[in-house]
């Protein structure tokens, strides 16, 4: 990691920290901020400044191109704190060369090291009092850019606003998660933004989430939309498969987000020697082998949940129960990464980058 | 049109105006605001006030799902004067029922005619030293909405924003349109948000329109994203192709926009007496009847450039370019339908309402 400083950054303290008035054993996820942001605009081709000052909102035009076609792009990232109170990152250059790919699809300026690497280590460093012990306890990392320029004309933009703000949590997702497999709606299109973490591929999954809700299921898993027969990501995360002694997932594409838990889990999972295939899982390979008994678990894997364990599928008229087991792949494997993550255990991989 | 004012508005008129600094003759699409804008905020589930307030930038939390999850939806109109000094917009009513079908997919509240018509009325009588006379000369209306609620956690937003911002324009696209058809990018998927008007829609487009217009062509003719072999939209436009004497255009679904332009010179044509078959129509024929000299016009149709024709479009290797013509279909339908617009000619359809 370069942490080379070629961009200062200015830092304005707030005069009086909220941390006190935080109650963390009752964090609703995403909705409380720590005292700071990171602000960098770039306008007339290149980067200014960064900025860290107190987290407050931000004037904006009406006419701004994010409201009106939507070039917006963000990543998901955590900090930990470990025993001995270090707060340790994880794999932040991925999510720095993710936002840049994403960037780049929607047209918007890449993002430097110096500035995103740097920026938010400079952040974290002053907000770890924010970062709780104990596992489950994160500082959820939201780096974002939004078009600011000016303008209704579908056009790109030539100003940006690159943040990243943070927020305190604890876990996702609770409770079992039943899910529904998609026969009509898509997340992404062939060619299209589906790899990149673009606003739009998120809302976009709303409507047909609440409806999979009103009948009783907590995500969708999404399949390609040209056949509908393949299975590619749940809600937002990507999804692993367990028949007999392999996991399956999706490779990545244009159409399935490159997801970091996703790319960890399989490096870890092959160390503990576990058969990993990355290729297209048809919805009927796992119905048939969850007839015949050789499904054994799915899960979704992403930043916010880590591993989100699935108890059963919907397909077409039919409910798929997966079996309760006492020891699943997809809780050992999480016990292993936010082992790494927390520095509770040997990091052999060097995902893990201390503050 | 129910004009009946079930909410009323709250109006904070501008202590100046600032008409007399425009230059109306060099105006640059989308870029230049009236004194005023329209406001209406959506929170516990209902609708409040809508304000008429002098236009201007406007706080919001960075944390807000428009800037993370891309829930934005808008619409695009324009206001006409006529030689009577009288401002007509054109079939408000399908622009608000066309929003409202993007707020449901968008999982975003349905905004009410009383807000959306009667706020348009409003303002639109307020700026009416904004709307100038003369063909070409229109006030270009963006009804939007954004979810302003706060939280990174993708799920719907509860709060709300609705404005209405007006932009004097003239004509958006000038020279020659050259197009090339997509053959790996795509602007929709099936069970995707292609026929909803929503932001990220619109930037999914900006990285192939960049590589496009690298390659020399103004514009993008997208095709299905599964097989790439059914021309559906051009850039932002719905998209006509006159082969012999019968005009095509593909038929609205999920993938494509229901457009008011769209819809209204399929109507004048079938007026004139001129063949019209809505149905997908394939790559192989346009190249077939470029070939063999039936393909006579191409031209895109929305609501900004009215009617864009076309000069010819590149296909994998080959450029083919379209006839000059002294009466193009394209230009007589523009000229009807502008005439229709400006109170120059009779609206047999009672397509135009009168501020």
């Amino acid at each position: 990691m370069d942490t080379k400083n070629t961009h200062e950054i200015d830092i304005v303290l707030a005069t009086s920290s909220k941390i006190n008035s935080v109650d963390f054993d009752n964090l609703s996820f995403g909705s409380t901020f720590t005292d700071h942001m990171l602000v960098c605009d770039f306008k007339e081709g290149k980067w200014g400044k960064p900025v860290i000052k107190p987290y407050e909102p931000f004037m904006i035009d009406p006419s701004a191109k994010v409201f009106h076609y939507g070039q917006a792009i963000f990543e998901g990232m955590k900090a930990y704190k470990d025993e001995q109170d270090q707060v340790w990152i994880f794999r932040p250059d991925q999510n720095l060369d993710r936002f840049n790919k994403s960037a780049v699809r929607m047209a918007m300026p890449e993002v430097p090291e110096s500035i995103f690497i740097d920026g938010l280590k400079t952040i974290l460093d002053i907000e770890r009092a924010w970062v709780k012990k104990g596992l489950g306890n994160t500082l959820y990392i939201r780096p974002f850019m939004i078009a600011i320029g000016s303008g209704v004309i579908a056009q790109p933009s030539t100003q940006y606003r690159f943040m990243i703000i943070l927020s305190p949590a604890k876990s996702y997702y609770s409770g079992d998660v039943k899910v529904i497999i998609a026969e009509h709606y898509s997340r992404a299109a062939n060619g299209g933004i589906g790899a990149a973490k673009a606003a739009g591929n998120y809302s976009a999954q709303f409507y047909p989430q609440k409806l999979a809700q009103e009948k009783g299921f907590q995500q969708i898993i999404w399949t390609d939309d040209a056949t509908h027969t393949k299975l590619e990501e749940a809600g937002t995360m990507n999804v692993f498969f367990k028949i007999n002694d392999t996991l399956y997932t999706a490779p990545t594409s244009e159409r399935i987000l490159d997801g970091v838990t996703r790319k960890s889990l399989i490096d870890l999972a092959k160390r503990e020697g576990i058969k990993v295939e990355e290729r297209s899982v048809l919805v009927d390979e796992i119905v048939t082998a969850a007839k015949d008994g050789s499904l054994k678990e799915i899960f979704g894997a992403g930043t916010a949940a880590v591993v989100s364990p699935i108890v059963g599928f919907q397909y077409k008229e039919d409910y798929y129960e997966l079996p309760k087991l006492q020891n699943s792949i997809a809780m050992d494997l999480k016990d292993k990464l936010t082992k790494i993550q927390y520095n509770l255990a040997e990091d052999t991989f060097g995902w893990t980058v201390k503050i």
